[in-house]
C-alpha cells in the first residue's frame, strides 16, 4: 500500500475538467492518478464572490456562509501538540499549506480552518489521541480520501483533522472465504487490484476509487456500481474495529459469515459519517471475480418502457445481471455538447445501460442475446449496442459516468440525490421542468434505477437564489411525499443534516440524538454533521 | 394469511419422531401440517426426572431447573387484564390450555409460568399494550413462532406472552422491485408461496418455515438454506416499524434500496431477540425466482478435498450457487440407521451437497456438468449424483436436513451451532472425538460450509453432567481462540446468554448494555434474554 494524499480518480471514471493540472504519476503498483491543481481548480460549487488575495477563486469558509456556530469545544494549545508529537512522532502537520489541502472538500463547496493535521498509522494511536482529545474537549474530524460529496470530510471550523491516510495496511485476505481485513485508511482501487490478483473482486466500486478510502466507504454506507448484484456494506461488512470517542477500542473485528452473539455492534458504525466513532480496521467479504463482463447501451421511447425493460432484464438475465442505470435524452445531449462523445445508437428518449458480469463468457453472451432479441421485438427497446471487449466496455460506461462532468460544463449545477419508488423515479424531473420553466437550463434524469436511486440536476448559467427557492424545500418535499429518501447513497454531512427530517420522523431523530449522546457524550466526533443542530 | 397457533414445521423438512400424532390439516392455500402431540412428543432435550401428574414427561419450569432470579417487575393484576381488553377486546387470553402452549418451547427444553397470552392485530394495539406495560412495570415476551433453539421465545417466569399470531396481513408487494411489506406475523412459508405466485422468492429459507414469523426471523437474523447466495438479513430487510419499550412506535418502515439519512436504526432490532423494541411490520426485498434449481451430492474422501471442492465450486459455478452443505460419514450413518434413507453415492469420510439456482436451465446444467468432471477427474470427488426433477431435488435435500431427526433417535443430544474460519470447521469435531472417548455415544459434524457454519452435535445414551462438563466450557473456550462465533446463527436467547463474553469482548458487551438502558430502561422486553445476567 502507498501513501496517496491528494484525491486520486480513476482516470476512467474522471476526466480533468477545464483548469485542472493533468499530473501523470506512475509508480510500480499505482497506475495513472490526477492531481487536481490546487488554487485554479475549477468547481462549478466554487464560491464565486470570494475570492483569495492572489485573485483566484477560493472557497468561501463554512463559517461564514453557513449559519453555524462554534460549539465550545477546548481550542488546540501547545501543550496539545506536544501531548500529540509524543503519540505519534513526526506525524502532527501544522504546516498551513499542508493542512489547508485537508480542510477543503474536493467539491471545494466547504472550508474548515483546522490549524492540525494528525496522521496516525494504529489504532492504538488512534485510540491515545481521543483519549487526550476527550479529556481536553477537543473536536475531531476523522478524513479518509476527503472524497464525500456533502461535506461531511472537512471541519466546519478549527477541529482537528485525524486522516487514515497512513493506516493502509493489508492485514490478511483469505483465498477460500473471499475474506480480506485491513486497516481504514487503504484506497478502494488498491484493495480492488489486491484481490483482483487472487481472483477476487471488491463488493462495491465508486467513481471515486483512486482516492476514497475504505473506512470512508464503510462510515458512509457507499452504495456505488455494484450495489444492485452485491448489496449493501451492511451486509458485505463482517467486521469492524472503532476507537470510541473517549478512546476506547472497541473489537468487532469478526471476520465470520454468520455472528448472532448479541447486538450487532459495528451496525452503528456503518454509514454514521464518523460521528459515533472512528473506524480503523474492516473486515470485508469479497465476491468471485466474474469471467465475462458485457454491457448493452441501450435507446428506448420512453420511461415505461425504460421500466419494463428493467423487469425483463430482470427476469432474463437473472443472476448475472451487474448493473442496470438509465439516462435521459437531455443528459445524453450535454454529454455530447461538451464532451464530444458519440452516442452508439440513434437518438432516444431515454437509455439504459446494461451490464452482466458472470462465470461464463458464452452463457452470459447467450442470456444477453435473448434478452435483447425479446426487448427490441416487443418494442421497450428501438436501437442497442453491445460491447464485450475490455475498451469498449469502458467506452459505454464513460457516457453514463461522464455525464458529472458534462453538466459541469453547463454551468451552476443544482445536484440531488434521491431514492425512489422505482416507478415514480422520473416524474420529478417532468414535474420540474415544468415548475421550473426558463429559470433553468437544463434538468436531467439518470442513476441507478436498479436501486430506485435518482441523480437529478439543474443546470443554470449561474447561482441563482431565486432558482434555489423554486427547488428547495420542493424537491425535498416531493420526495417525502413520495416516502422516498433525500440522501439515497451520498449521506448528510454537513451541507444536508438539516434535511433529516424530510425522511426521518421526529421519533427517530430522536433516538439518533440519543445514541450520539450515548456514544459521544461531549459531541467531539464530527461535530455539526449526519443530525441536524439542536436548539 | 390464515393463523395458526401450532408450530407448524414444513411436511418436507420435519418428520414426525415416534410419539407425534400426525395430524394433517388442508385449507385451500396450507397445505400438509403436523400438529404435535402436545404430552406425548418426545423430545431429547425434555427433562425426563420431571413428571406431570399424568405421568407423562413434563418440561420443568426454566426457574427451577436454571439458577436465575426474577426481577422485581410487577404482576398481572386484574385491573391489568381488564385495561388490555379494553385495548384488544376478546384477544386477551388466560385460558390455562392455551396459555401453556405458549409457555413451552418446541425443544421442551424450557418452560415460562405465564398466564396471560396477548395477541393483538395492529401495531397500534402493540403499541397501547406496551404503554400500559411500561407504566405499570410489567415485564413481556414477545413471541413469534415460537421456534427458537435458544429459550428466546418463552418466558422465564411471569411475562406477559405478546403473540404476533395475528399480524398476519400483507400490506404490499411491488412486482417490479420484489419489495414486500408485510407484518411481523406472516409465516414465512405462506409468504414465499405469496411471492412466488409472483415470481419472486423470499430471500430466506429455514427448516422451520411452517410456523416461523418474519418478525421473528427477523428479530433473530435468521440464517438458513439460502444465506450463502442472498446474504444476510442486514441487507435485505430495507425497514422495520418497530414498537419501543415505552409504546412509542418508531417507523422506519422504508421500502427503498438505498437510504443513508442518518443513523439506520432499524440495525438495531434485526438479532436482538425483543429485547430492544417489538418488530411490527417489516420491509424485505425478494430475488427474483430462479428458473432452475439442480443439486449434486457428492462423495469427498477427506476434509481438505471438501474445502477444495468449495473453492473449485465457487470459481466454477459462480452466480448460480446457491448452496453448499457438507456432512461427515457418521451423520449419513445415523441417517440411514434411523430413518433407513439410502445413501445414493458410495460410503465417503465426507459429502458434499451441492445447490445450483439459476436463471438457464440449459446453461446451469453445462456448468454443473463442467464443475463436475473437473473435481471428479481431480479425484477431490469420488463418486456423485445429481438432481433436477424436483422430487429428486427434495430427496437429495432431505439427507441433509433429516440429520436433526436422525440424531434425535440416537440418545440425548448435545447441539451447538458455531461459526468457525472454513479451514477449521472440522477440526473441533475431530478433537471432541478423541477427548469423549467413550463418554459419547457418535461426535458428528455437518452444516453451512459456504457460510463457515458448523452444526457439532454429540450423542450419548442419556444426559450426563460428566459429559456435559467435558464438552463445556471447552467448546466455547475452543471456538474463542479460533475467534469463532459461538452461536452463527440461533441467537443467544435464554440458553445461550451466559456465553456471549467467549465471542465479544467486555467493551462490546458493556455498550450492548447500555443500548439495552437507552432503548428499555425498565429492562421489561424479553427479560433474561440475550444479555448476560449484571451482578
Amino acid at each position: 500500500m502507498v501513501l496517496h494524499q491528494m484525491p486520486r480518480w480513476s482516470a476512467r471514471l474522471f476526466r480533468a475538467p477545464p483548469g485542472w493540472r493533468r499530473t501523470c504519476v506512475l509508480g510500480p503498483s499505482m497506475g495513472s492518478r490526477w492531481l487536481p491543481d490546487r488554487w485554479g481548480m475549477y468547481s462549478p460549487l466554487v464560491c464565486r464572490g470570494y475570492s483569495s488575495a492572489s485573485g483566484s477563486p477560493e472557497v468561501m469558509l463554512t463559517c461564514k456562509r453557513y449559519p453555524v456556530q462554534r460549539l465550545p469545544f477546548s481550542t488546540v494549545s501547545e501543550k496539545d501538540l506536544a501531548a500529540f508529537e509524543s503519540i505519534i512522532p513526526g506525524r502532527v502537520i501544522t504546516d498551513p499549506d499542508q493542512v489547508e489541502a485537508c480542510n477543503v472538500d474536493w467539491l471545494r463547496s466547504v472550508r474548515g480552518c483546522s490549524k492540525v493535521l494528525l496522521r496516525p498509522q494504529t489504532s492504538e494511536e488512534v485510540s491515545h489521541i481521543l483519549r487526550h482529545c476527550h479529556e481536553r474537549n477537543l473536536a475531531v474530524n476523522p478524513q479518509g480520501g476527503n472524497t464525500g460529496l456533502v461535506g461531511g470530510s472537512v471541519p466546519v471550523f478549527d477541529e482537528i483533522i485525524l486522516s487514515t491516510a497512513l493506516m493502509n495496511k493489508v492485514i490478511s485476505f483469505h483465498n477460500v472465504s473471499g475474506i480480506l481485513v485491513c486497516q481504514a485508511g487503504c484506497v478502494l482501487e488498491e484493495l480492488s487490484r489486491y484481490v483482483q490478483e487472487q481472483d477476487f473482486i471488491m463488493p462495491l466500486d465508486l467513481g471515486a476509487k483512486g482516492s476514497c478510502h475504505i473506512g470512508g466507504n464503510v462510515s458512509t454506507n457507499a452504495g456505488g456500481l455494484r450495489f444492485l448484484r452485491y448489496g449493501s456494506l451492511r451486509g458485505t461488512v463482517l467486521g469492524l474495529e472503532v476507537v470510541l470517542a473517549n478512546g476506547t477500542i472497541l473489537n468487532c473485528l469478526t471476520s465470520l459469515r454468520k455472528d448472532n452473539t448479541g447486538y450487532d455492534l459495528k451496525q452503528l458504525f456503518i454509514g454514521s459519517e464518523g460521528t459515533l466513532g472512528i473506524i480503523t480496521t474492516v473486515s470485508i467479504l469479497c465476491p468471485p471475480r466474474p469471467q465475462a463482463v458485457n454491457v448493452a447501451f441501450l435507446g428506448c421511447p420512453g420511461f415505461a418502457e425504460v421500466l419494463q425493460t428493467f423487469t425483463t432484464c430482470k427476469g432474463m438475465l437473472g443472476e448475472v445481471l451487474s448493473a442496470f442505470e438509465f439516462m435521459d435524452a437531455e443528459c445524453m445531449r450535454l454529454v455530447r455538447q461538451h464532451l464530444h462523445l458519440a452516442i452508439p445508437v440513434q437518438e432516444s428518449p431515454f437509455y439504459a445501460l446494461v451490464e452482466t458480469s458472470g462465470s461464463s463468457v458464452g452463457h452470459d453472451a447467450e442470456k444477453l442475446g435473448s434478452f435483447l432479441e425479446q426487448v427490441l421485438d416487443s418494442g421497450l427497446v428501438t436501437d442497442g449496442t453491445v460491447a464485450t471487449d475490455q475498451r469498449k466496455v469502458q467506452t459505454l460506461w464513460a457516457l453514463r459516468e461522464r455525464i458529472t462532468e458534462a453538466l459541469s460544463h453547463d454551468g451552476y449545477v443544482f445536484k440531488y440525490d434521491i431514492s425512489l419508488p422505482v416507478e415514480r423515479l422520473y416524474d420529478l424531473v417532468i414535474d420540474l421542468r415544468t415548475r421550473l420553466g426558463p429559470l433553468a437550463k437544463h434538468v436531467v434524469g439518470y442513476g441507478h434505477l436498479g436501486d430506485g436511486n435518482l441523480h437529478l440536476n439543474v443546470t443554470a448559467e449561474a447561482f441563482s437564489e431565486g432558482l434555489l427557492s423554486s427547488l428547495e424545500p420542493y424537491v425535498y418535499t416531493w420526495t417525502a411525499e413520495q416516502q422516498g429518501s433525500v440522501s439515497a447513497e451520498h449521506g448528510l454531512g454537513f451541507k444536508k443534516r438539516h434535511v433529516l427530517g424530510y425522511s426521518k420522523p421526529p421519533v427517530a431523530v430522536q433516538l439518533m440524538q440519543q445514541l450520539k449522546l450515548l456514544l459521544d457524550p461531549k459531541g467531539i466526533l464530527n461535530p455539526y454533521k449526519t443530525l441536524p443542530a439542536q436548539d
